[in-house]
């Protein structure tokens, strides 16, 4: 789908516009700031890219394909940038990655992606409410669509803590080997994360660095602000992260415990059974032993017995073991 | 709430102000220090920032909100500060974040923070006492403000090396799952200092290499000082660190240790009494055996049963099991 | 065997040649874009190196032997280029590595290479069908060679992933030593795949850096490319190395879970039996017991030991033992 | 307490000095060479630092104070230098820190240190030997007490050797809890080392990096030396590090063959005896049996047994349990 | 020992020489190209580094101390080289390390070792049997020292992967704590062998960056070659370390194994046998069981154990524990 927003300088006016000679014919007159936005581009829309705008054949490529790494790559008088974003909602596993594509010029941006993301959306909304806004120019754009790209991953952050809260409390009711799948499970798409904000990082660092977007103060300002926002998702992911190692400790720990006390009640029972089967093992031999002559023979037996059991029970009770 | 403090380098006179618009009068003489802090600012106070001392909209937001990362952003003719800062007090858990924001002029600052912070009181103590201090400019009282806030880490280093000894004690004693869980909670917030820290020197570094910063060689031997102040809470960091992996290894060792002894007791009581109950068994059954002819057959009986516990004692001893 | 093909640039004519001299004579003609490929050179073959093209001794003793390192190395008008490259088709293992050379000068490529290689075959067959896009030069030439030797890695890639599935499938039904050592050995093979293609992408770095390959915009932009699919492989890699670790994790608490089960049994049938053998022995002492006398004295002793199996029954459901 | 030596280049002459004042006066000749020394200064002597020479009031407040990390600051015309140091002797602990701060001037070098370090007397007493020596500057004085302080190191090396091979034999005859505490003070002690030298390290290449310490081809030399000494103290702790690990794992795989050890012993008592309580039990059996009335029954019996423990005995040999 | 080869660049004649006089008259020739080599130098030999060929102090006491640190040192005229070296053969541990030093200065090269190496032997028969070679000056006699010094790591590998082949046979034949002290010892020999290559490698790469090993074309080359044999050297180093990591996870599960065997007999020998020492039991007491008086009583609970052991061998089998 092909939409494209206009925006003149002078007169302050925004206008739509879907037919594509007309879009070609707009980003000659420097005095507009225009937005091209591809979302599933058909072949006729992708085409469009190459030989409309004329840019680069790995990057048109890059573009339309999915699974790139987030890259950025300077054209002489346009940019192209390449950034991972996370798709709105997902069932089954925490993490879900799309790709987010931009060519940036001096006065016009063309962004392409496979999915509907939202923060398109909402910068559409925003822009159409207050158009002043495009007087700051592409890069004031750009800031807007990468903050909403960012911004998507804190609610991910969110459904990590949860699925982490509910790891800890099943670790201490019932550490089975289910749990501990889940924790495996989560380790990995945080891993995968870590690597998405990484790579986004890297381009952003490396797009800072670059001249074209140095050009205004203004820019540098933007940008400085997305990447603390990157490191601070960063930073909450190495929390995450630790959390994460600290429940599988847990859980070995737990499974430890279990073990110990297993054990313990083996010892005990062990402990205080088999010196009552050697009492009334002796009893049971054959001789004509003098206890069976006895009045109270029988009771002393079981007195003998009931002794040895409060005997083992004051020892495992002295090592705490019961 | 809004403190001002003017400071005329030419008579040395001491002011406090209250109202705004004298505030934003008296920045333009450039013959005066001034120190203007904003404690949980009002909308009002807030807007002083924007509209009147006309600060950036990105700086200013971060300023206002929590959950900011530190970071050192420079707009020209003034610097933004942001740095991480610790609480006095906290019950529950050990350490406790806030934050603590700075707008640096050549002859104005600007604080900001949404927690009541000790240092606060502390410099302006100290220059209503001594405001010939303030000759020395802002940096001078930058500098005094970043002193007390990276003091304010020190006493919390001092309940974790608390909590270790009351930890190191219980795992010697009930090494049970809920020191594990003391030991995890010490290590993520240990983790959590080192980060903020970390972050903390970072942005301090930034700092220094920026050339406002080094105008005067005074105000680079002061952040040299914060500097390793900075770096010598890292290193204890790194030996609490060092110190709660123990912990769990020591731990983890002493479940073990226990495991070890309660296998010992078991292995000891089956060796002892599973040859006795051999021995009456076989006394209990029901041949014609000609032990039971013998005048001392029962005494034999219990002789032989007396000799294997000695044999098995020995035994065990031998292996120091018992 | 060799290889030439000599494309006119003037004529867009594709010519091969078999001749060595033909070919010594062919390069010193700029107007030519020649790509000579030597596959196992012959004692003969190879000479032509140091003795026709005159390259470096050190560079031609490289590129002949087997079990170098990857390098780049810039001689002055000619560049050396080592890369390892993967073989197509692996029984045992997964990874099978052999070498990739390349002696790089403005308008002609030689290769040098011990194994066949598919890429090899392929570029000719790109080249043969589209003689015009050796228009843009030996760049373009090294870019599809070094594509191609690139994408080789990707398979292994989706071998290593069927394999790790098998292995998962095998812990939870039958963790036996023989799948860990199967872990350890794809364990050795990440780090091997990884090792290569971290080397193949120090050396690319190297070329990128390098004068010689900054000529043209377009070569910048090829290498590139290259350079992500090499950081995407790592990407990869990384991924696997941390599922074969978490392999190896759900190994281990695979077995400790066996373990467990095993002691459960043992102490359920301790703790259920045990007491049955105190009560038989019981009634098993030689004492003139009231019981004896009972009518229904053995049912008496019956239903104790129906008492107790319940009993120890219950206890060992409410730890969830049984 | 103070001691002053103060070296005339022109006539070689060696004079001590006790008048502060007269101290003040020969350093303002650069025909000479100064070395003054403070071993737990006074408070009047710690003035002298700040009001005498005119010495930075952070660098001072370092220089008396303890617990500092090591720094090194450039103030025009002279240098503040801040090194950890080791006492000699230490009974409890392995590794005793302490600190030896410097001012180096052109042609003057104050030294100031807390506790008393066997480096200061010794390069006394080489001075006063071959006082010409002082003809090569301040900076060979410099050499020789940062070479005395990192000769300090090595003896602590030795007892942690010791250490560490008393701690190797305990290992494999009595594994105990008290040998893994050792284990760990001492990982705890070499990770404190570690951290001392490789901060020593840093401000000595901080301070070779400076411009005054490159004034001469000599001092570069001089101090190249001490480098590699503490690079090497470095690899020897690397090496120590390993072994306490090392050392850590020989200890955990110690206790649990111990563990298996028991195990193996319950496994065989149980195993052999098990099977004769079964035969014993029976013969006890009150069934009017056959065997009761063979005349060898009794000897069948106790043969039966015989093959049993026979059986079992080599069924557990064949496992290699016995 | 002294031995000294004089190289006459213009006659192409090799002389030997053994007046240490005649040789410091020769190095002030500069058409000749001079190698001395001192093997363990005598008092007498070594005075002549400093007094002969003024070479300075501190090079010269590292280079005849053992111990060193590799090193290199540039002083104006001549330079000075460090480097590990490891001698041929050794019974007890794999690596044997000993130390070459050279002075290296634009006619001559001075070696001192303290240990008989193997490859200056072999140096100087390449350079009999072939003087031109000299005519490339010091460095190619610098590399081809160099070569034989890299290359004698090579055997040591070898050694190390045979000792990791014996480890691994007997860690799955008898997994005791022999092989494992091996595997330790390994492990270490390896990381020092680590910490060698590695150090020798940042004397190379300084040695690289120097402008005295500039000046040709043709040294860069050889330094480079060199360089990319001790990579090649760390890759098969940290490939070496990760299978003794391997070996030693191998044994720890070698052991959990046993131990999981150990338990599965032990629980096998209970399960199996508990029961009938129950039913045993039953019938041993001495109540007036109705099954006495049954024709068939005793069948009966023969038959009665038979069954019970069947069922517990079908419930060991379903859960794959016998
Ligand atoms: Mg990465
Ligand atoms: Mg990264
Ligand atoms: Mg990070
Ligand atoms: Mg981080
Ligand atoms: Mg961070
Ligand atoms: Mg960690
Ligand atoms: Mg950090
Ligand atoms: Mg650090
Ligand atoms: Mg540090
Ligand atoms: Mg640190
Ligand atoms: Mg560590
Ligand atoms: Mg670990
Ligand atoms: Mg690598
Ligand atoms: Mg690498
Ligand atoms: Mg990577
Ligand atoms: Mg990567
Ligand atoms: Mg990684
Ligand atoms: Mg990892
Ligand atoms: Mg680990
Ligand atoms: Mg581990
Ligand atoms: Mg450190
Ligand atoms: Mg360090
Ligand atoms: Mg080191
Ligand atoms: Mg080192
Ligand atoms: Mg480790
Ligand atoms: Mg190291
Ligand atoms: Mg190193
Ligand atoms: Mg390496
Ligand atoms: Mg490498
Ligand atoms: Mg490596
Ligand atoms: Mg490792």
């Amino acid at each position: 789908m092909l939409r494209v927003l206009v925006y003149d300088n002078q007169t302050s006016n925004l206008e739509e516009m879907t037919d594509p000679k007309q879009v070609l014919t707009a980003i000659s007159d420097t005095q507009k700031t225009i937005w091209v936005d591809l979302t599933k581009p058909s072949q006729e829309e992708a085409k469009l890219l190459e030989e409309g705008f004329h840019f680069h054949a790995i990057a048109v490529e890059s573009a339309l394909k999915e699974g790139e790494r987030p890259k950025f790559y300077s054209y002489g008088n346009y940019s192209f940038l390449l950034m991972e974003a996370t798709a709105a909602s997902n069932k089954g596993s925490v993490v879900k990655l799309s790709q987010f594509s931009a060519f940036i010029s001096k006065n016009y941006l063309v962004t392409v992606h496979q999915k509907d993301v939202n923060f398109i959306e909402d910068t559409i909304n925003t822009i159409k409410s207050e158009p002043e806004l495009l007087n700051r120019g592409v890069g004031f754009l750009l800031y807007n669509l990468l903050d909403g790209l960012i911004a998507n991953y804190f609610p991910i952050l969110d459904k990590i803590d949860n699925k982490l809260k509910t790891i800890e409390e099943r670790i201490f009711q019932r550490p089975n080997q289910q749990v501990l799948n889940e924790i495996f499970k989560l380790r990995q798409e945080i891993n995968q994360m870590r690597k998405s904000v990484s790579n986004n990082l890297d381009v952003l660092s490396l797009m800072m660095r670059h001249d074209s977007m140095q050009s205004s103060e203004e820019n540098r300002m933007y940008l400085m602000d997305l990447y603390d926002h990157l490191m601070h998702l960063l930073d909450m992911i190495d929390m995450y992260h630790d959390m994460v190692f600290t429940s599988m400790d847990a859980y070995l720990s737990s499974v430890s415990n279990n073990m110990n006390n297993i054990m313990k009640v083996l010892t005990a029972i062990t402990t205080i059974m088999m010196p009552l089967t050697v009492i009334t093992g002796i009893y049971g031999m054959n001789f004509d032993m003098p206890e069976f002559h006895w009045t109270y023979g029988y009771v002393w037996a079981l007195t003998l017995m009931a002794v040895s059991v409060i005997a083992m029970t004051l020892f495992l009770r002295s090592r705490k073991w019961l």
